[in-house]
């Protein structure tokens, strides 16, 4: 690992699509989260870490990858304890695989994971079920047409001053709170759209086409 | 319909357990929300009402059931114009079926729905794909053991004096807020698991054990 992002395996489902656009390099800090680890090994991915309680699934053993054991009995998701070791290392950027459309308290927690690392200033994404989401503070973000829906939240709290261009529905100057979702399933009408937020939080996310 | 119970069928899938739980009698307001209708067909179910804008199902034609039809340009979801109908009709509670599990974007906005309901001082619990989620706002929730996870979260901002007992790991007056997901997935200790918080809201979600 020679630079500042961090890929996070976790145990949902992992495609070789997801693993080819995530496109991991020797230079990525690679963390297998508990099961994330077979995930992994069907993958031919070699981590450079697995983290886990190993309640879920069997402990690794000896693969010669290093292995950190965590009691069940803790306030980590396993997911959370891979961020923690990307952020000791020193990364910046996460990308975190097979996260979203298992359980559904699974994927709201990975949703908050992101909200952890923007309270760190770092930046997350999160794909996996067709879907990818991240979160934009303060900012905004250009994302070129993936062929599916483009959904903005309010996270976390209220968002003010959304923008939003290339879309079928544009936003401006756009108050969003938890209490209406009008951000919801927009189409891209340009070769790409482009986000802002002035005050908030905002997440920001994918959808493949049904 | 006499009572003040609005029961919303989604596009998403619906099962007979799902169904069963609701316990649909005559006296609720049952609205079909778009390809909804397909679901209440395929489980016996005759709904009061059929609304959409019917993009992504066919229009359901003549049923002998009303039918709302809406332009696919609007600001709510389906789902959001059939809790605007329960609410006209002086609906209190609202349960929504087949919101859950399916597109990542679907199932925030849904989420949302609870919100909006929650900001009019009513009670909405979604259920689908093997889960259940409700709103608690300054107030208090008991629950049954259902033999699988329980989890809380900060819902559109902070929460503080979240308490929970009668689960595996208790809470007692603590905060959370959507950088941490401290309350997720915990377990039934007890035949019942009560719920608390005093400032916020929160978003209280059973999964099924995996």
């Amino acid at each position: 690992m020679t630079g500042d992002r961090c890929v996070i395996l976790c145990a949902g489902a992992i495609t070789a699509a997801d693993a080819a656009w995530a496109a991991i390099g020797p230079e990525d800090f690679v963390v297998a989260a508990d099961a994330g680890y077979l995930r992994a090994r069907d993958l031919g991915i070699r981590p450079s870490l697995i983290v886990g309680d190993f309640d879920s699934a069997a402990d690794p053993g000896d693969t010669g990858v290093e292995v950190e054991r965590f009691s069940s009995h803790k306030d980590d998701t396993d997911c959370m304890l891979a961020v923690r070791r990307g952020l000791a290392r020193g990364c910046r950027r996460f990308v975190i695989l097979g996260g979203l459309g298992g359980r559904l308290d699974h994927t709201l927690a990975n949703l908050q994971t992101l909200g952890f690392l923007a309270d760190r200033g770092c930046r997350g994404e999160l794909r996996g079920d067709g879907a990818w989401a991240t979160l934009v503070r303060g900012g905004s973000l250009t994302l070129p047409d993936t062929g599916g829906y483009l959904s903005v939240f309010a996270f976390g709290g209220p968002c003010s001053g959304v923008s939003e261009t290339g879309v079928e529905y544009p936003l401006r100057d756009a108050r969003l709170t938890s209490g209406f979702p009008l951000g919801v399933s927009n189409r891209f009408t340009a070769p790409q759209a482009a986000i802002g937020v002035k005050q908030g939080t905002l997440l920001v996310v994918t959808t493949a086409k049904d």
